[in-house]
């Protein structure tokens, strides 16, 4: 089934060459781990990130070492670099000095007069500013007035810092309105998604490690996602930011909202299973890891939905006692060995994706 | 946050002693792996289940060796066991003879007289049946009628299933509509929970290994349960069942549909971070194993939103250089050193589980 998601109008802001919102894809962002300062590790971190399929990188600047090493990152990357600011004006200014392509302010830590500052700065650079609320840093006073970080609270935030720094002649701007309960997320999200066209960065804030942050994300992410609503988004993971990547494209190619990457249709088997489904997934996507091609793969234990499945599928495996059925769109290729899967299936893959073939 | 889901209102069916739909909590179900012919390896493997939180389970029964071996399985077990019946009437009658709950039956490879045949003989026990209508294996009619097993294909199944068995007289029911597409498969719940008040069994199936599992039924049942719609779920994982309970639970508890267990907030750390987090985390995580209690634990790498996710939690840590300020709900308690944080954030935890102040 194809995706029937109506994306919302938004407008569309220039991140360095990147656009996001108007008529672009969800761009998929990530943030390193690394300390800023060692330009190195940070770029090295960047690369793997590039590699996975990261379209735009955040880093943290904490100081002006930091910031003053963007000069040399922003060099040796190829995507555009976003500087993530708190609490210190000048180490935003520092930072588009630097050529950063992007700035992530924090209005719950940087005061009213010094985020106009940077606002004035990064219009003569053409930098992009994200507006980026926090439910763990909100501002005091909208803390206290809703008893807590809730929707309305980011909500508000959101808004009266947007009109803020438009009524000062800026546009270049994109909003975020995070939390780490994701009920708040949603709700935020859905509020400002019809108070305002610029362009949402969506996140589950703080999700914790990998499966944690995979549900937390899928869930949060994947109801606005399907709403229409969101037009770049970081997965967020206690661990190695090259698996938010991974995260982030399962997420859109879910939905269909980009297609990219293999789809793996792979049974939970049962005791009708006769092959060793987990061996044979688990190679696939250790083969498959990297192809950026959408494909459809079946990999089925039994006759009981194999077929099916094998059958809806680019290619597909329907598993029997020892060997199985090749499948390619609906049609039965051949009878295989066990033994042979992995290579049959790479076989007709590679020539599906060389032929161009792929859906 | 609070949940603000509304549940759709279902009627209630017993399987066992265990009710689902009505007013019942969402039922956490799986499936075991192992050869079901095999009494030793399948109880250990429901029993392990059992311990991570399974509440009804289900196996494979491919051929009357398997039905037999339901009788020795059902003694051993405590949780209600449900036989996945396909093709062969026949295994249906010896799992309801052998005492199991439930049924599942699959309506695209059991013909019409021979589901009344099983139905007749569930009456009389009264065994729950779940009319499982599995985008892989629809009946042919629908499959040509739709041009493929799309959403109103997978309801048109359901509802002729439906009113098929329940015009016999037996209202022991259950209803699921899987695919392996998750828009098919959200599509066809929502114009089913609209057509019918019978509970529904929730999956997404197919859906991988770990991870793209852990995306897809997030987003499949995260965006359904998040309408009030289900009433038992089943996340199926390409391998160890096992993980499939903690997703379940995992879905759950971000939805606050079940506070079952802990939730861990924790950062995805980033130059800003001093503390070995990562490591904290999955110390944590492997401590709290096992622990049923809902508690919100932050552990935060720094001052940007630590502080106000730890002071949102029952208890957390924000850290600093090899340091971290204890929290307890909103209140600053100490600085701990690095090397004590598990030790003392554990001791929080057990107490307020011993004292029964968790959430």
């Amino acid at each position: 089934m194809e995706t029937s998601i109506k994306k919302r109008k938004s407008k569309t802001v220039y991140l360095g060459a990147i656009q996001i919102g108007g008529d672009a894809p969800v761009v998929v962002q990530s943030m390193t781990c690394t300390d800023t300062r060692n330009v190195r590790d940070t770029v090295s971190q960047i690369r793997m990130l590039e590699e996975a399929g990261c379209e735009a990188v955040r880093v943290a600047v904490p100081d002006e070492e930091a910031a003053s090493a963007l000069k040399d990152i922003r060099k040796q990357i190829s995507i555009p670099l976003i500087a993530d600011i708190h609490f210190n004006y000048r180490l935003a200014i520092t930072a588009i000095q630097n050529h950063v392509e992007g700035i992530r302010i924090n209005p719950g830590n940087i005061k009213k007069d010094k985020i106009l500052e940077i606002i004035r700065f990064a219009k003569t650079q053409g930098t992009a500013v994200r507006i980026g609320i926090n439910a763990g840093s909100l501002e005091k006073d909208l803390f206290v007035k809703y008893g807590g970080p809730k929707a309305p609270a980011l909500v508000e935030s959101a808004l009266r810092n947007l009109d803020h720094i438009v009524s000062s002649g800026f546009e270049n701007i994109k909003l975020s309105l995070k939390s780490s309960d994701v009920a708040t997320m949603i709700e935020a999200y859905r509020v400002i998604s019809k108070r305002t066209d610029y362009p949402l960065h969506l996140g589950v804030t703080e999700a914790g490690t990998l499966i944690p942050a995979a549900i937390k994300s899928s869930i949060g992410m994947g109801i606005l996602l399907y709403e229409g609503i969101g037009d770049t988004i970081r997965v967020s993971v206690t661990g190695d930011p090259v698996s938010e990547i991974d995260v982030a494209y399962g997420i859109l190619r879910t939905l269909k909202i980009r297609k990219i990457g293999p789809d793996i249709i792979s049974c939970p088997t049962c005791g009708r299973c006769e092959i060793d489904l987990l061996a044979l997934t688990q190679e696939m996507e250790r083969q498959l890891k990297g192809i950026k091609s959408y494909l459809k793969i079946a990999l089925m234990g039994c006759v009981v939905n194999g077929p099916g499945e094998a059958a809806e599928a680019d290619v597909g495996i329907a598993g029997g006692r020892g060997f199985g059925m090749l499948f390619k769109r609906g049609k039965i290729i051949r009878k295989v060995k066990e033994g042979d899967f992995v290579r049959v299936l790479m076989d007709e893959i590679n020539t599906m994706i060389r032929d161009g073939k792929e859906a």
